[in-house]
């Protein structure tokens, strides 16, 4: 972990140049790594697993069910639903673009899609299964994974690293290009109102954009401290300490009250905000930033005109189609 | 309710009539009641509410939670899994093909899917909601709702009415035609193997098509006793009888035991099976039917030939494409 404050006062200057240089679209393809090229087969499985609530003890939850493909990526909840109606700490980031995070779950502890779809499936609170191997002998009994899985990545291919694998190369299509701000960047002026671009010019004078930077808004630094300023009023409303962020995973003192940037893309449909959840709307995140990150007070004008900006980051969905598990004829998943 | 031993027994007898005049394709186009045409408008904004879970109190349950329109139309547990993760006493019955019976519920006590839609939403174990005015409520605040239903009923129209009969409209839709079976009703004797026409002959002279006959192999009788010979094997395993059917409903005795005849349309795909999901496979659901409804015990060969012919009822499932719900910017839906 780098110094994260002298960063942050570093770049609040780079956020001060030029709109014409600094703005970049969304790209409308993700990278995927070495090891996982994406493939029109391995993207199809992942949609049949993303959606599965047979992942789950219960057979009840997917990925889906907190990360909702047919919503703003997540579940609208500070806290998501596990399997029997358990709850944890923390509020479901997007899937809708996380192909463009550098490190994935809020405190930025699994360093892939891969990695991190490892996660929930076994997480008692979440998807509740024991253990990846539960997880492989069900879907070995499915003759239609048996085929998916053999498509692709070849025979007798159901295994952890192929499950993953497929999920992530799922996740890397789930893009929202074609925002109003993507056409204002591409050099649409019309696309954004008038007060769009006045938020817009604010959150760059701000420095909002200095960690919320790239095509993305989450980026270059991977991780950030928050809240930076204390302050007792949002500390006795929002309880964002209660949560050390990365240094529950690390157990080292530096690492505490570190966060990964989540993204700005479609912000406006992914309340409550941060990272527990505990604030209602983006009117009162935007607030709630520039007062513990930023230690500015912001007028009504201002935060309006931020929002509107915000707004302006809702990007385009992709059309899907409705995946079709297969099936277990004749018996159940269990 | 008719005297329905004397029915069963007189249809018995119906049943081995000649297989030709017997088959009946399933129809592609469900009917719809007089004041409820189907419209595409309905039938997209019912896909919508369908799969919405924000009609459920917590966010976590949406129709298509435990009637899985991306599986069997079901969710291959013994009791679904509503808000909190409570359980019920009974199965999840399939949608697909449910615009096909006469009534819904296991025990019929709705007469139309108008009138089953509006049931789950405020059932405290199911999803959970205090009222429909709090669903119409919350509904009202969505703008892309207001679109939706304007475009499917007019002006101000989110009612209680027109969100259940939208969903109807949508359930009606929800059709699996073009099954093995149907392509040999329609001729072509090649479609089932010589297993299946095995299975098929067994199962009209043993007289299980005397209830599940016609075209969705529901009717003609809409309420049959389970079950009609006490076994107290079964009694013992399944505790059929825990659960008195219509008379729960009713509180007549003449109702105790009285249920829906289910379809048998996608049988195969909804295990585990009867009232309250007690037996696991279809074939033990077989075995059950035969000694519980006719008093026949099967050989191993007549239960492999009729659970092969239950798989030629495995239809088409038609290619939907993934509603894109409607949001809330800014906010979250309570």
């Amino acid at each position: 972990m780098f110094k994260l404050r002298s960063l942050v006062t570093a770049l609040a200057l780079v956020g001060s140049i030029s709109v014409a240089s600094a703005l970049e679209t969304l790209p409308t393809v993700a990278p995927a790594p070495a090891d996982n090229p994406t493939t029109q087969e391995k993207v199809e499985l992942g949609k049949l697993l993303y959606h599965d609530p047979r992942l789950s003890s219960t057979g009840t939850v997917s990925c889906s069910s907190c990360h909702n493909t047919m919503l703003g990526g997540e579940d609208n909840r500070a806290n998501s639903m596990g399997v029997h109606g358990q709850t944890g700490g923390r509020s479901a980031p997007t899937v809708w673009n996380s192909a463009f995070n550098t490190v994935q779950f809020w405190d930025g502890r699994a360093p892939s899609l891969e990695a991190q779809a490892a996660g929930p499936v076994t997480s008692p609170i979440e998807m509740g299964m024991k253990s990846w191997d539960d997880v492989i002998a069900r879907l070995k009994t499915i003759e239609g994974y048996q085929v998916a899985f053999e498509e692709a990545f070849g025979k007798d291919s159901i295994t952890k690293d192929n499950a993953t694998k497929a999920i992530a190369s799922y996740e890397r299509t789930l893009i929202t290009p074609h925002s109003p701000y993507d056409k204002y960047a591409a050099g649409d002026t019309s696309a954004l109102t008038a007060q769009q671009v006045r938020g817009l010019h604010k959150v760059q004078e701000l420095g909002c954009t200095s960690c919320h930077s790239g095509p993305a808004f989450n980026g270059p630094g991977v991780f950030q401290p928050f809240p930076i300023h204390s302050n007792p009023v949002f500390a006795a409303k929002y309880h964002f300490k209660d949560d050390k962020g990365l240094a529950e995973v690390t157990k080292k003192a530096d690492d505490e009250h570190l966060w990964k940037v989540p993204t700005l893309r479609n912000i406006a449909l992914t309340a409550p905000y941060f990272h527990n959840g505990s604030v209602k709307t983006l009117d009162e995140a935007v607030v709630v930033m520039a007062k513990t990150q930023l230690d500015k007070d912001l007028s009504t004008t201002e935060v309006a005109d931020i929002v509107a900006f915000l707004n302006a980051l809702t990007g385009q969905f992709p059309k899907q189609s409705m995946p079709v598990l297969p099936t277990t004829p004749g018996r159940t998943f269990n």
